[in-house]
């Protein structure tokens, strides 16, 4: 049973669960070293089509991953160009700007930066009174549930050739953006035009975790040095291994956040029967704008988050996850036919 | 099975596995909002003989806790005084200089340093030319296996509240400390004289996890904003909350740590038995000065540390845990007897 | 001779210059204890109608001002709220995001921010995940030339008393604020609602130097200790005091920003004469809305900035200083009336 | 008249002074763009022996100077090497730390760190868990008053080489060391085996000001954009120009410092006539140590700074500048007489 909150309000999936207590009492080489890491590496070097001179590392959380990523790879005076609802603008307390790089934001349209913004701010950054532009950081999922075309990737990749700019991609949500209906390309196409991205672990399915893929050799080393010195990396690292090993086993990873999706996907439906009008969005964040009354009431049942308050609307934020059953969908439906 | 190069190579006592595996699929309120991490809070106030407005957070790691305590409570002219071998001062890849604070080093004797110490520096920092010492960091046990005596640690208090500087114990082995014989008091000493310590979980039996503990009114407002800020707060805060409340329900942090603690005794007393001398100590940590033959023979079967080289001796450290048993001391006297 | 580029192309005024030979081979306290300094903080204070108990500190430069001001005084979890065409923004390489602190911003109108974004900003940020919005900055006179009415800065402080912000005024160019003709109220306002605000030496006459003047108790601690710890204590400080003594000596300090002003109102008068049509704006920053062949014309005679570029047309930027003479706007009518 | 408290008690040589004068009311681009500025790096280039692509920049003192050269060229897990006694570590309120980098510290022998000492902190920080050492900081003329010899400066450059390490020279007091009598070598091999080192204007002249020069291609790039980033970039740069154009104009510079240097042998020889025992050092600083009741007269009257303070006797130090004059040494040993 899970509410409509989020995608992290239960623990793990079972197999990830039973993988690590597996492996409970093996002994295992800190700090990264052991072979369950290593494992989990290679299977996600090959999921996502890189080759093996890609570097993998395994951090705790998400924020911790973009504030290490921005700030260790880039200088004082460089800055990385963001959607302005992009997670490390609007929702990690300044962790980026916290270690001293400056975002430069930019309007989006549907939770997306494009090429032609890029360009636009690149132009804008004339001379030493001003910031350099050296990274774009988008997320794939975005914040409003949205995800980038194969087109657009294409794009903002040239963009950044263009202009000797790192493209980092946050995967928080990077499973249910690949797994979902209208994503028109392979994880193949991830590795293959970011220089540095990450494969979220926290927010489909397992305990805690993220593996950040290192593309670009510029970007490579020494950042274990880094990961240290940003206090991001775990005595215990084997444990963020033993999940994602799990987790790239079988395809464990995809098929949750195909679930994920698949309940969203009949969320959005179910809603609709039920005469309500869903913002129309791909993965698992469902969006919907309804009267206060209604939205209140469904917040107190459901714990979903309040979006965007108006005078007299709300958007409602509802996130399915590996954890999602029929059940749950079941209980909303009938709560929402009796309001 | 464990070998004896540190106390963080295998994961988990099982009943810590056991218990994440419990409540695995229940849903939980994230970011360490939830019931286990209020309850394992209780705990450890209530172990430490805190009162109700302690306040206590949970982090991954520790290098990450001494990042964040030191440069989160600190202004940027402000330092902290700590010994040469203080783990911040060798061991953290700079991480809190890295977030901009000094670190005043005194040389330490035993692992320690003394009030003594804390007057002078405080006397030698006279004008805004110089940093302004405001926090004495001291880790309990020591990085060399020592522990601090009652008299000691309220010797410094008191040199802390003669210059007003805020007292922070590294608690990383702080079970290892409290629970071995040499100890002359109980967890109260600390929870008294310490203005914020962290309770280490990651070398005492649990995956990952330090929990924080700040008495000092001045140190916690606004704490749950400066852990976002650096990386610090997983989204899956209650991971840690489940591991805690086990940890300190029944006991069993403590009994992980005497364990740990009288399996060190056996391996000092075969040492001795079999004609070597390790260096007394009282902890979990064995330190053994001997020829270099010999001693790289027993890292190479043992992965014990090199901890100290010289001409031709050089001092190992071998490292007992939760996960140490007797037949890993037998083993190891096996194999001593043949070199 | 001046051309219009900027108000800090020239030296400084030989009133200045006098008073700098004259101490030159005297003997004076480095780093700011020296009887100049004194003085000038004593007659800074009486012409802002601050108490005794305000403390005046002064800096090399603005953007060093900024940085120390702002990073120095917020925690790393805290921001400053700042219209996008604010200085800090947009001109100084990210500096106040070097030091870790996040930039929050608002659209400007007319270069200024209001009491209702203020309100408007700290109701979004509304829990850990955010940053917490602690400090307002404007720039009195705006980046564009605009001024604070003294209803404005009433509202504004009003906004800041009500959500405990501390207010801070970037004063480069504060002396052609206070004595354009359109300024409603007398340095004393300025004195009155910023928590800490700097006299801008360079634009206005000074080879270099700003004086910070902080009114608010809570700002004034170990604010030396900062200054040395960002680097921007000087050794010699008394040549900052020199020049402020004889700043604010005889109204000198006014005078010349006065003359800025006037030579902009002759400037946009005979603009308009000529049948231009500058953009209305009260102190010496003159901006003029024209055709790209004309803009790029007077561009290469002049030195002025482009200031905004359209497709057919620019914005191009005069700014008179205490340097601008009848000969220079002379000069510049002739070159118009032959393009 | 000075006193011997330091050596930038005075603002300026008068020829210095007289320079600022002459181009007071001379137009000239900003930010370090202009023709003075231009000159000078010219001239300093050739006193140093160094080519025509080796940069210099001008900031305003030398704690700033440091500050970014040191945090803007390492990354956040390398660190600098210096002697205890250096002036990064002591005496700049954590200044380089305060921007996120380590200061490895080793037992400086008067004052300076040798080859020897650099190849054993190397051999020392082995893993990422300790931090990677990748400049060397040395002060010349140290802070002791003691230089460095042309073998040392040899066998630090190698020790740098075969360990991939930036060798920093911080030339406060550089014009002091290249011409007093024990100096074996010439400013040419400064500028040969440093990879950055700066010549210092406010100990030896100057108003204010130091020249920064960059030989090493690896640490050009975007300098500027630092400098803005770190709050270092002066509007009016060019009063930094004309002072360091004069400066290196006729030779001046080094006619000032042989000056401090005469006085300060002048001092050393009075004293030793009196019976007094100077350290001895070939510099412009004078160590005295004697007893307390002595040293604190001398203290009073002439502003020498304590040193070392002991129980019975204590060490004070004289420095001579270009400001110093004979009937200076003359007031100061008819005192010594008398006490």
């Amino acid at each position: 049973m899970a509410s409509f909150r989020n995608d992290y309000g239960v623990l793990a999936h079972p197999k990830i669960l039973e993988a690590i207590c597996k492996y409970g009492s093996e002994e295992n080489t800190p700090y990264g070293h052991d072979t369950h890491s290593r494992n989990a590496a290679k299977a996600i070097r090959k999921a996502f089509g890189c080759p093996k001179s890609t570097d993998v590392h395994f951090l705790a959380g998400g924020t911790q991953t973009n504030m290490v990523v921005i700030s260790g790879l880039l200088r004082p005076y460089e800055a990385v160009i963001s959607c302005d609802s992009g997670h490390i603008n609007v929702h990690e307390t300044g962790a980026v700007e916290g270690q001293g790089i400056k975002v430069i934001t930019v309007p989006g349209v549907d939770g997306k930066l494009n090429a032609a913004q890029i360009e636009a701010v690149v132009k804008r950054h004339i001379d030493e009174h001003m910031v350099l532009p050296k990274m774009v950081y988008i997320s794939d999922s975005t914040e409003t549930g949205t995800i980038y075309a194969k087109e657009e990737l294409l794009q903002i990749r040239k963009a950044c050739d263009k202009y000797g700019l790192y493209l980092y991609i946050d995967g928080a949500r990077i499973g249910s953006a690949l797994t979902c209906k209208a994503c028109d390309h392979g994880p193949e196409l991830i590795g293959q035009v970011a220089d540095v991205f990450y494969v979220g672990g926290t927010k489909n399915g397992l305990p805690l975790g993220e593996a950040l893929v290192i593309n670009n050799d510029e970007l490579k080393p020494h950042f274990r040095h880094l990961l240290k010195n940003k206090g991001a990396m775990l005595a215990k690292g084997y444990l963020l291994g033993i999940e994602f090993e799990e987790a790239f086993h079988n395809d464990l990873y995809w098929k949750l956040a195909r679930h994920a999706n698949e309940m969203a996907e009949s969320l959005r439906n179910g809603l609709t029967e039920l005469g309500f009008e869903p913002i129309p969005s791909p993965t698992n964040q469902v969006f919907l704008r309804l009267d206060k009354d209604r939205a209140e009431a469904i917040i107190a049942e459901f714990g979903c988050e309040r979006w965007e308050e108006g005078e007299e609307e709300e958007t409602i934020r509802f996130v399915t996850s590996f954890a999602t059953d029929k059940e749950d969908l079941k209980r909303l439906f009938t709560f929402l036919q009796m309001i």
